[in-house]
C-alpha cells in the first residue's frame, strides 16, 4: 500500500506556528479512507450499502511538530480484528522522520446494529489472520 | 433579539496570532441558529419538518482582528426576503468596536424543492415586511 | 471546579449527523483552557511570559454519539505530574450520561527548553501530590 | 498557472451530506497559497521576510454543492491591485461544473504598518497592468 500524503495547510496551524494537534486526528481519517480506497472498500460504497463507521477510541502520540507545507507521509495498517471491532496504526513521518504515532478502533454499523466484520466482509477483515 | 456571544477559541486562531478569517463564516451560522432558536423556528425542527436550508451567498468583511479568547458579541437581522431566498446581515463587535461585518444568503429545499418561503413559515418570513 | 459546557455546532456535525469524532479533542482543549482560567494560569498569561504548552498525547474514547445542540458537560482534572510532563483526565456527559472519557499528556517549553514543572509553578503543581 | 485541485474530504461535510460552507473559504485560501508558491511569492518567505498578509474581504457564491472525495479543481486569478489592496477572484470546478466562484482582498503588513505594494514586490504586482 501506498502511504497517504496530508501536506499541512496554513489554516491547520495554530497560535504555537505549529500544526494544531487535533487536526492529526483528521489526517488519520483521510489516510485510512485512502487505505480503504487503495482496497476497493470505500466509505462511499459502505454508505450506499447503509454501513456507517462510527469511531470508537483514538490516540495519538506526538513526536515532532510539524508546520505550514510540512509532507507528512501517513502509513495506516489494520491492526486487530475482532467479531465487532477493527483497529487501525498509523506512523507518519517528514522526510525520515517520525512525527506522530496513532491507532484508532472503529465498528460498523447497520440499521443501527453493529456487523459481524468477517461475515460481511470476509475479503476485508481476513488481513488480520495472516 | 439578545446578540450572540462567540469566546475565541485557541484552535480557532492561526501562525499570525489572531483568529483565522474562515472562522468568522461558521461563527455567523452560530448567530443564525441563535436567532432562529430565539424565534422559535431551530434547525432541528425544520430537519425534523424535511427542510434543509443550503447557504447560496455570504461575505464577510473583516475590519479588526481579533483573538483567543475575544468575546465577539454577533447581532444578526433577516434583512431580505424574496420568494425563495432570504439573507442575514450580521455585525460583530469586541466591547464597542465592530469587528466584522457580513451577510448571508439562503433558501429551503424540501425533498430537493425549493419552498415557497411566505407560505410556509408566514410567521418567520413576514419580519421583512414591517 | 465548575465543569466546562460545550454546546454542539452544527458545524462540528458530519454526515452521518454526529459530532465529528475529531472535534472532541478541541472541545478538550476548550474544557482544560478553563480550568486553567478557573485557577488562574489561563494560556494566554503563560504565553505573554513566553510559555507554551505543546500536546505530547491524547487519547479519548467514545461512549454515545452526540449531535448538533447537545450540551456537554466536561470534567477535566489533572490527573499525573512528573518533573516536565502533567496529564489531565476529561469526562464528558450530557445529562447524566457519559459521552466521552479522555486524556491528554503536555509539557511546557520556554526559549526551546523544557520547563521544570514543580520549581517554576510550585502553587499548579503541587495539586497531584495531594 | 495550473488550477489547484482540493479533494473534499469526510470531516469537511455536513449534517446535509454536503461539504460545509465555511470550508470553501478554506479552499480559497489553499489555492492562491498554491497560486503564489508557482509565482515564486510563499507565504513562507513573505513570513521570513517579517510579512503577513491579512484577509480584508471575502466573499462566496455557492452554485452547486459537493460532497466527499468530489474533486474541485480551483482557478485563481489577481484582479485587482491598489496602492495597498490586492483581489484575487476564484472559479471552483468539479469536472465542466462550476459549483462556487468567489473573491478575497488582503494587505500586506510590516511590523505593523501596511507594505506598498508595487514598490516593495514589483514582479509580483504589476500582473494587474497587463
Amino acid at each position: 500500500m501506498k502511504a497517504y500524503v496530508h501536506k499541512v495547510k496554513y489554516y491547520e496551524c495554530d497560535r504555537m506556528g505549529i500544526t494544531h494537534h487535533s487536526n492529526y486526528i483528521r489526517f488519520m481519517e483521510e489516510a485510512r479512507v485512502d487505505l480503504l480506497d487503495q482496497l476497493g472498500y470505500g466509505f462511499e460504497k459502505m454508505e450506499a450499502d447503509g454501513v456507517v463507521s462510527p469511531v470508537l477510541h483514538v490516540d495519538c502520540t506526538y513526536r515532532k511538530s510539524t508546520t505550514f507545507q510540512d509532507e507528512i507521509a501517513i502509513e495506516v495498517k489494520l491492526v486487530k480484528v475482532s467479531a465487532l471491532k477493527f483497529s487501525f496504526a498509523y506512523v507518519g513521518r517528514v522526510g525520515d522522520e517520525v512525527v506522530f504515532t496513532g491507532e484508532s478502533t472503529h465498528c460498523l454499523m447497520e440499521q443501527g446494529r453493529p456487523v459481524h466484520l468477517v461475515s460481511r466482509y470476509p475479503n476485508l477483515f481476513k488481513i488480520d489472520e495472516v
